[in-house]
């Protein structure tokens, strides 16, 4: 039973962040107050009604409760939480949207007390499942983690995924608050205010659910108490409330989404707001202070072992890299999209089975989780055909402003996967990834360089795509080889080079190929092993420019915006010719041989173009 | 009550498909025998029980039920149904997998009962959901569109976007079919062979649903028979199954996910399978000869009406036009993602409701019923953020494989969009829609060229890819000037030219901007709008190129695989130099202008890099 004492107290702080939620988008002239407003008493029981535990002058403190704004264009009441918290001045508040201000439109980690940004609908409760996952089976600690959803996104399949997901994994300790408050963007949401239609659906994924009314403060921290008594379930509480709650004249109207007020209107609405104690403070509760367990780095690192005679395919050197390193990277993770024996995850499954994640296929909901991982210090390797990280693009794209630590691993790359046929092929994946904000972008030809730059994306802080072949292909390099980021190798040079061909990937196997063909009729050519496409090796390109006149790009992907692009930007400005073989015909099953012909990516191809423009 | 003739001649069909699907994996070396023989009963009632109606004389016939396989990988039981159907023959059967064979390992369109390409696990129910809308809503037919799902594949989200928009339509007329064979790619499914956990869920989502022993002919067949008195509400059919259905050794074991049978394997199957009547053939239903009323296109077009000097913001303009040249393209549709308000294809929907469909929140689905409504003759506008067009790359990606004509349109490009910040920012989607071949990307800077580009949009057969911009730009071009794809517009030109400026929305205007400072100092530069980024106007590029002997580009985009890469692509070997401005920083909230300054993508960053290389 709650104290009317207590109530009165969240009252107050409510009306304090009606206020902070008028005041900062009335002078910011944009954002969305009525989204805000509707949240209020759901957001001010959860922080000042002694149920979340968070430590306000250490928000990175590890058995912190984690909270998440899904719906993150309420970013107004986030900040005039912990404005409410003590943490920032109307001062502070006053800079909201102001370029420069860590109070951004949708939140962003310039905030400290955000999590991850959010802003593209439906990706809170993913990035909540990856944060519930790491404190139920990796730090093991108490804390819980909570995610506003509004009821709009519900309609996001992600949402979904992670249901499903945070359900078999019996995350109890995920706590989705659903705002539903009836009026999405331009109009009534599929289900209006019928709590049971979502109740219904919510329930048959697994999850606890409760519905309340959203506006009184005695249901609310009722709903959160049974919330935190939940055992082997994540739970879901539904709390019915007004779109643009406490000021009458945009109370539950259509056409007020995203609409601040003006200073008129912003008058009347003080007005109905009446009083305001700006001195109230809510207060925080602290959680246990607990650390998970260190994760020593330790043990030797075994050494590569690959016999220079037997092809191994880069995908299963992948595997096999994760498996290795693990003893130096302890804080490392491996999640795959039910393809772990396609992509060789399955190797650091057996060896490590307590840190593979099985996310099944849902790519969305996986890059979410890796995201809410990565924000609580683990290395995710999140790993899938190539192809099916298209899936998750828009995650992707989100996590380019929390900061991120993941890698992503695409493997069957190219037409050269073979039979299967094009909608396995991945295609547009460097393109994809080269247009990540800092991403770095790795294509290893062959087991040795895939497993040291497995190594050195691990050692990177940041977003890391590499790109795995299906097929074997030969050992090039010994076990003491170097690869940097940033770097490249020069496999066949002289003084008699013709030309420059740059390849990665299937396409250097077929390069060398060529090479030695052309040698045989005493055409030299360079051959560059363009590991890492981005950043991109300018310094040994524009040598190879100089010195050979020509540079041939050959690419087992579409041309636009992949290592041909990137070599053209690299060599910016260069006057010497550039030419770009890629996948420019539209693909089909058929033999990988007949594939990389048929595309003219293959070695007959490479010497053809070769002997056409030297 | 089926007669037991009925029931013995879908065995003996049965029994022949079971036979095609080994001979053609095993044949092929590659393929999913396990994963089609568990759905063979499913589909032999399907097509052969009376149920489907089909001409399989004319696949294209508008009243055509349609047969989508969501679970591409089931492709040999596709094929064999039509070889049973007797449409292929052993000889046309041996070609799969083969190249140039249009027995693709994943269904294509490059066979004609295929209705879109599948084989990217969780697509196939959105693509019906664009057909059954299409019959109910825009044809007025009665045809039917089922859809062959996996179990896996449920967890994908797009499945669950796809359920509660059919739902929320009231689509009868949709029938999903899953094949619960309990085994994925690598082990067991989350739910098993729990059909109730499927029943569970599909019917909280508004489903009519029925579970059945997916390998019993009577079961299947009062199943489908139920299925077709639906009347408000779509029908998901639950079937157990078996993976490997028909061969013991084969049947419910892990590790046979897309492995074809050895030659010594497949000589003991067929042994299990018996005596197979090779000359049984199916009968397939007719459908009623009824033809789609048809769209007559009439009516004076209204001419342009943008008066010189009020701007008007191209998202704005996009509607305009949707309304205006809907009489000349009576097959035009829009779909938008609960954002009609902000890319205004809300005016659209008001012109035409009967045209627009509310997508909501999903845009995965979006992209899926997209294609859906492209393959039955619809000209789908699909609508929303460019940023959130990221949220559907995969649906757009396998697009690409069935000769899709959806025009997509991005709205809120780039920095420009200010305060909201870069969750709501498109600054990766020139590269995306770039990378899609074939594909065509427009980028208008005033009101009357996105007028103009919207129907060419509409008259190109094939996908297309328009970006709007948020802000109220300058009207730059009169009711009569013309735009091509693959066009451009020389702006401003002189003998003096000392550099070329190419830019496109916001930094068009910006370069136009830059021109009348420089002028004032007597420096000129050409300026070229470049609108169409793909395919790319080489001709006049390399004109101008020769012409100032410098270019500079300038895009609200990150650089990789961008407008700037595309000018380098397009005049490549031109010994010009190529300057690129673009997004380089991680972007923030602010106001438009300060946010194109820091980006060094505005009329100051212009003018400084034009004095800076010429």
């Amino acid at each position: 039973m709650v104290s009317e004492t207590k109530i009165e107290e969240i009252r107050k702080i409510a009306a304090l962040i009606r206020y902070y939620i008028l005041f900062m988008t009335t002078e910011a002239g944009s954002g969305h107050p009525t989204s805000s407003l509707s949240a209020t008493e759901l957001m001010a029981c959860l922080l000042f009604g002694g149920i979340f535990r968070f430590d306000v002058d250490h928000p990175k403190c590890p058995n912190n409760d984690r909270l998440i704004f899904s719906k993150g264009h309420a970013s107004p009441l986030f900040y005039a939480l912990w404005a409410a918290a003590g943490e920032l001045t109307e001062k502070d508040i006053l800079t909201y949207r102001k370029f420069g201000s860590p109070l951004e439109g949708h939140p962003t980690v310039a905030f400290p007390y955000v999590e991850a940004a959010t802003g593209s609908l439906g990706q809170g409760l993913s990035i909540g499942l990856g944060m519930a996952l790491n404190a139920k089976l990796l730090d093991k600690l108490p804390y819980r983690t909570y995610v506003l959803l509004g009821d709009s996104e519900m309609a996001e399949g992600s949402q979904w995924e992670s249901m499903e997901i945070a359900s078999h994994y019996k995350l109890n300790n995920l706590i989705g608050v659903l705002d539903v408050n009836r009026l999405g963007q331009r109009g009534e949401t599929m289900y209006g205010w019928d709590l049971e239609a979502y109740e219904k659906r919510v329930s048959s994924f697994g999850w606890k659910t409760r519905t309340f009314d959203g506006h009184s403060i005695p249901e609310i921290l009722a709903a959160y108490e049974e919330a935190v008594r939940a055992t082997d379930q994540p739970v879901m509480l539904i709390g019915k409330t007004i779109k643009g709650k406490g000021v009458s004249f945009i109370e539950n109207k259509n056409g007020w989404h995203g609409r601040a007020l003006k200073r008129e209107e912003y008058n009347r609405a003080l007005k109905e707001l009446g009083e305001i104690d700006k001195s109230v403070r809510g207060e925080v509760s602290l959680p246990e202070d607990l650390k998970p367990k260190e994760q020593v780095a330790g043990g030797p690192v075994k050494k590569l072992d690959y016999p220079a005679d037997k092809p191994v395919a880069t995908r299963k050197a992948y595997g096999n890299a994760l498996a290795r390193i693990f003893q130096q990277f302890p804080n490392l993770v491996s999640l795959d999209g039910e393809v772990s024996n396609s992509t060789y995850a399955e190797i650091f499954k057996e060896a490590f089975p307590e840190r593979f994640f099985e996310m099944y296929i849902a790519e969305q909901n996986m890059v979410g989780a890796a995201l809410g991982l990565s924000r609580r210090g683990k290395i995710p390797f999140v790993s899938t055909f190539g192809a099916f990280l298209s899936r998750a693009f828009d995650q992707v794209r989100l996590s380019q402003y929390s900061d991120a630590n993941i890698k992503f691993v695409g493997s069957h790359a190219g037409v050269s996967i073979g039979e299967d046929g094009p909608s396995q092929m991945a295609l547009e994946d460097i393109a994809m990834f080269r247009a990540i904000l800092g991403s770095v972008v790795l294509y290893p030809s062959d087991a040795v360089s895939t497993e040291r730059l497995v190594e050195e994306a691990a050692r990177h802080d940041g977003i890391v795509f590499i790109r795995t072949t299906r097929m074997e292909t030969p050992i090039l390099y010994g076990p003491e080889e170097k690869f940097a980021i940033g770097g490249s190798k020069t496999l066949r040079k002289s003084e008699k080079d013709r030309a420059t061909v740059i390849g990665a990937g299937v396409t250097l196997h077929e390069a060398l190929a060529a090479y030695e063909a052309l040698k045989k009729e005493g055409v030299f050519i360079r051959v560059i092993d363009l590991y890492s496409i981005k950043p991109i090796d300018e310094a040994t390109l524009r040598q190879a420019a100089g010195a050979t006149r020509t540079i041939i790009t050959v690419e087992d992907h579409y041309p636009e915006g992949g290592m041909g692009e990137a070599v053209r930007s690299g060599l910016s400005n260069s006057p010497v010719p550039i030419h770009s073989l890629a996948v420019r015909k539209k693909p089909k099953s058929g033999k990988p041989g007949e594939l990389l012909d048929y595309e003219e990516i293959s070695r007959v191809a490479i010497i053809k173009k070769v002997k056409e423009v030297v």
